[in-house]
């Protein structure tokens, strides 16, 4: 075998910046030369090396071009690029949306430092409102605070102004909307949904406060405030809060005085759904309770205490319930003969032992019940859909809410003749034949009809 | 030279099922066995081929890394697993759900073919709910169809059981019943948000067809069933919509008697916002209006029909607005002196020739008037959000949205001494102070109290 006529020349571009190509790999001519006047064994060698770059390179091609255009969709670019452009122009708007500050605004603030030695208040000391209320409702008959001997209840709901992290998390806000809806319309119920910042220090939890205190200063006619939290649905239609239980109390609230009192736990109650009464009393206690709730350092302190003063507390910042419970307990004298801790029938029904009954339920009970046999409130506590990190795998958390939905709305479809066809899904089956004499189903069904003043059994 | 003494092995895996490793490169010991006795020439050059190879496979290694743990996320793998779990979880629960049987269901019948030769119906036809009505309101005092007055209204609207396909769509729905639950409190109108599907045939936009007929039926105290699409959203706070102007006649919609006599064409009214008095004539319109709807061949074939007889109608299948038109116009003798096409305020407001206005409205013009100078319901026309395909570009139509929703918000939070920074973000400002006497404020500016049976202007 003779000298080898080959010399160094790239055969491949892959010692300069460009990608490998099949192109620059050994073939056909370019073979040929290189093979002439070689040992056997060495052709064998050299068309071995050059087998394995043309594979390596082919190989490089392909993965580039998976980078690009994604894995498996080779055959659908076109789509995924239509899919793409989507979801950037929907995220382009919505972070100019998202932006805090608005460029045609001449009187934004310039941001500032919240001042933690500055005492926080929720407003002006009001403390002559019962009287105010009492003047107002006088002068403006055709408000009253009383309805058909019923007394007038706002429900106030809702959440944030911003699209949820979690895309799904929108559609059961949704869901949940439409669910009250649907049970304050069979009640003479009104809905204020809020998607407002109110206080800016008070934000997250805490943000249920300020905005009690400026609905009931804004409806001096609403004679109860009814708060419920956006992932608890009403599960019974029919059931109706016994409103004159009381008559003698200005905050309703769901809750086990031993858990309280006792054991000084940090869910002795829950906050998720409570009544306050549009009244003197609970503008005190809204003031009382506030302190803890201004973000950063105070309520990072605050958390402390609470987590070291309440059984079962973990460590995180100050939240309203546990400030409640606390205050509850810290000046019991002052507070406690006019809060009613209820937990007769589920004003909040903690989800986890409820949502898997209701087959059991529909079987055995019937709406109306209001307790473990047909729950008032199904209350996603810790499913979090609208963020990202629930307590719980998000797969139970929606499939479970998808179940409280469909039960509750069975029970408002039940008069137009519908029914779902199971739990889970959306479908709806008739379960009743229309007639040319619809109003003898009205009378036997419609709720309000059957049930004004009704706390008990509706067949 | 002598005989090389390489023999050929495989110095890399690559004609084998693996990927290329640096580790099967020459290097090292590697190399040097195979330099020994070479010409310095095939040294270089094997040297050469040796670190051709390793860069090579260097950068396949890199690059399926890339396609494994995603573009620019070599930091951030753990976020975008655990994003990718969520979205993952998400979809298989989103896919039972929307998934058409349910496997605890006993009775799902078979999917059967519609007939297109049966004769599609709403239902069994009623000839006397005049009579029937009468007698049952007479019958329920303590269900009056009018109230303080006013007749009453049952505002009726909705969206598909499922998620939207574009994520930020369920998050309008969200604003839009926000909206209207924000519009019909402070006009004492009740709502039925509808998430069923009641009639398979009659889907879509026809969906609202048996919906109304099925209101009506079960609700004989209600006078007006206003039907309003999800993607429409009150503008005017303070507009009331005069009735007593419509009192002798069933159906009140937007439209120009030109664009509809004369030229035919078919956007002369819009059936995205629209009453119905609730009354025989009603479901007689109800009944004839409905032939068009059944999906498949008949509203395919009437989609041709429509197209050819509607001035401007693009080529698709029938949709209600055009059968409507159609209808109208070739049985006018029959309808029309009962109908009211509404043009002297925006009972249906077309959102691009409004929604960059707004500025200037709120400089020149007040709530209350309903029309060009301040419309009172602006509707997202063709934008679709909850779809994947809206005849306007995204961006365009989610920032005129969210300055619709802001702009009506404003209207509303004026009561409570808020206003939106801007027309486009979230955040909210004070425009008041809070006082020790809240009331003097309702007094002047509660839109119910300033406007009952209001509709001109309010300061």
């Amino acid at each position: 075998m003779g000298q080898d006529s080959f010399t160094p020349q790239k055969r491949s571009s892959i010692g300069g910046g460009g990608l490998p190509t099949t192109n620059n790999a050994a073939a056909g001519g370019g073979r040929a030369r290189v093979l002439a006047g070689m040992p056997r064994g060495r052709q064998i060698h050299k068309t071995f090396n050059n087998i394995k770059i043309t594979i390596l390179c082919g190989f490089v091609t392909i993965l580039v071009l998976r980078g690009t255009i994604g894995v498996g969709n080779l055959g659908s670019s076109e789509a995924e690029a239509v899919n793409q452009n989507l979801i950037e122009e929907t995220n382009r708007i919505l972070a100019e949306i998202r932006s805090d500050s608005d460029p045609n605004d001449p009187d934004e603030p310039p941001e500032t430092e919240i001042n933690p030695n500055a005492t926080y208040t929720l407003g002006p000391k009001i403390r002559d409102w019962d009287q105010q209320r009492k003047v107002w409702l006088s002068k403006n008959p055709e408000f009253p605070n009383f309805v058909n001997g019923k007394a007038r209840i706002l429900l106030v709901t809702g959440s944030p102004p911003n699209p949820c992290d979690n895309a799904i998390g929108d559609h059961y806000l949704l869901k949940a909307i439409k669910n009250k809806i649907d049970y304050c319309r069979l009640h003479g119920i009104e809905i204020v949904y809020n998607m407002a910042h109110l206080d800016r220090e008070l934000a997250g939890y805490w943000a249920k406060l300020p905005l009690i205190r400026r609905l009931m200063l804004s409806h001096p006619e609403v004679e109860w405030i009814w708060w419920m939290d956006s992932d608890a649905f009403f599960t019974d239609i029919a059931f109706e809060i016994p409103l004159t239980k009381y008559d003698k109390y200005n905050l309703v609230v769901h809750g086990y005085p031993d858990l309280m009192f006792e054991q000084k736990s940090w869910i002795a109650l829950n906050t998720g759904s409570f009544l306050f009464r549009n009244c003197q009393w609970s503008l005190d206690l809204l003031d009382a309770w506030a302190p803890m709730g201004p973000k950063g350092p105070i309520r990072e302190e605050a958390g402390k205490i609470l987590t070291a003063n309440l059984k079962g507390r973990p460590a995180f910042e100050a939240d309203d319930q546990s400030a409640l419970i606390y205050l509850l307990l810290s000046q019991k004298e002052t507070w406690m003969d006019k809060v009613f801790l209820e937990n007769q029938y589920y004003l909040h029904g903690y989800w986890a032992g409820l949502v898997d009954r209701y087959e059991e339920m529909m079987e055995k009970y019937h709406p109306g019940l209001g307790d473990e046999r047909w729950p008032f409130v199904t209350h996603f506590v810790g499913c979090k859909p609208c963020g990202s990190y629930g307590d719980y795998p998000v797969e139970r958390c929606l499939r479970s809410m998808q179940r409280a939905f469909n039960f509750a709305d069975n029970q408002v479809l039940k008069l137009y003749g519908f029914r779902h066809r199971g739990l889970l899904g959306p479908n709806i089956k008739r379960i009743r034949n229309e007639t040319v004499t619809p109003l003898e189903i009205v009378d036997q069904l419609d709720i309000r009809r059957s049930g004004q003043g009704k706390t008990e059994s509706l067949s």
